[in-house]
């Protein structure tokens, strides 16, 4: 007996010893394959002349730490592209280097998350350039200075005061945009921000892309030209156009989408938001993105108010 | 004696069977970790009203497949930007879905490489949408016709003479840009890419990147603006200019750096390409790129035949 039990003891212990040894192997691997893929790329000096000790992505300022599954939410149905985006605690940007103003940023509501935190203060907040893009493209305050533009926000102060902080980063000035102020940024546009925020305490989950667009114009030479001004030392474009496409669910548990192009120019406050509708795959075209690329198309039932 | 062998060979048998098993779950982690990342991501069907069965990235004709090293040979230095990057055999492209024509196209250049080999067939090559681009975005054929402008090469088919299928892939019209003919592509510009080809036979390894840009002009009005024609049913941009960088590695182990710009228009055939040099980060701010962005500066001896 004494014997088996012996037996039976050194038996264990080889196989617990090689099933350790085995599983111990297993993770380690596992870790190791991981570690390589957050390790940050390796960068060396930049070439161009004057930065070389330039962080290249430094956060402009403190940003949440673990809210990578606060983005997949914002994202859940797809990127419009993928050029340098930037997440920040509450909305997703995508920088156009060449331009100094977004492709898209996106956001999440709901009726929950656009409430009025009454400690928010938006006087607080300053207008200050995203230290995370490289000073080449970045724009700055006194691009705008003199220009007769607003310093238009993409996503909508409005659209994040849960918290001083998330109101406070829609002030980056890669959120911002040339905006003809009176009559477009302070008012119609201003109009359909509201608009977006209404939808959002009716329905469940709002998923709102907004972003510059820069369209064509036919000129007397029978030609297509697209012309845009550039403002500041960083020539800043100034969008002849903004879109804003929304995607919202239902009660019923279907997607409905509309999408909304204004000039940059002074509207009439009179004009109804819905002559501003277009077909969202001429916006799609135009601005090179694909919006909610994640969904089947079969799962929107309306497009523009109109069953589809 | 006996015994002490029979003791040996337990001893090493446990040993062998414990180290097996380690290197074994080791080798098989690595293997599930580098799998999952090799697995193309998950894609719905677009959402786009027309096209839910089009592949996204279909080759649009046979590469290779083992064209790895190739491509960390061409962008040894550094990839100026990261979007929509396409790679073919022997270049290496990043598409701008907005103005559907690349942001740039590099390439590497040799003495070996530049060869001319004489079964390869110019007048055999086709001009060809690039199918791997969404037909949102994608240039044709037709927007060319009847434009006046020529389908100019950014990755210039001379450079690519070492084989049929790779002078065939410069043909792609993602690597075409609306260029004026007569006085530019087939002349002006003609003579900076045969200086390129000129320097690949005095140097080992030139690096070289091409691409278009939209650059501001000052109006009688004070301000700046970007102005360019778009062409066709899918508004091909018309660049302004276009640039060409290159990098050489000098006999002496340094790396010489040349920039130039170039106005897409007629231009005198005795002008010196010299005068359309320009200091390289000029282009880098306008076009929103970094180039060689993995030298560290120190390396670069001379700019533009200028010690730096």
């Amino acid at each position: 007996m004494k014997n088996f039990k012996y037996m039976w003891s050194t038996y264990l212990s080889k196989y617990v010893t090689v099933i350790t040894v085995g599983c111990s192997s297993y993770f380690l691997a596992t870790y190791v394959e991981r570690s390589k893929q957050k390790l940050p790329p390796e960068r060396s000096p930049i070439f161009s002349t004057v930065l070389a000790a330039t962080p290249l992505t430094p956060a402009p300022f403190e940003r949440s730490k673990n809210n990578q599954s606060r983005i997949s939410e914002i994202m859940k149905y797809g990127f419009p592209s993928l050029d340098n985006v930037r997440s920040f605690d509450d909305y997703v940007l995508s920088y156009d280097r060449r331009t100094r103003v977004a492709h898209w940023v996106f956001e999440h509501l709901t009726k929950e998350n656009i409430k009025f935190n009454e400690s928010v203060d938006r006087s607080k907040c300053e207008f200050q350039p995203d230290e995370s893009i490289h000073p080449y493209f970045r724009s700055e305050n006194t691009d705008y200075k003199g220009s007769g533009y607003d310093r238009g926000h993409l996503a909508a102060a409005g659209n994040h005061k849960s918290s001083q902080k998330c109101v406070e980063q829609t002030f980056v000035l890669s959120n911002m945009a040339p905006q003809v102020g009176v009559g477009f940024n302070r008012h119609s546009w201003n109009r359909l921000e509201k608009y977006v925020r209404k939808i959002s305490k009716l329905h469940n989950n709002v998923y709102c892309c907004t972003g510059p667009l820069y369209l064509p114009r036919r000129e007397p030479d029978g030609k297509n030209y697209v012309k845009y001004e550039v403002i500041g030392a960083n020539h800043v474009a100034v969008p002849t156009h903004f879109f804003k496409v929304i995607l919202f669910e239902t009660t019923k548990g279907f997607l409905e989408l509309e999408a909304y192009v204004m000039p940059n120019q002074v509207i009439e406050d009179s004009t109804p938001l819905s002559s501003f509708q277009v077909p969202p795959d001429s916006i799609e075209r135009a601005a090179g993105l694909l919006f909610f690329d994640n969904i089947a198309k079969t799962k929107i039932s309306k497009i523009n108010g109109k069953k589809i």
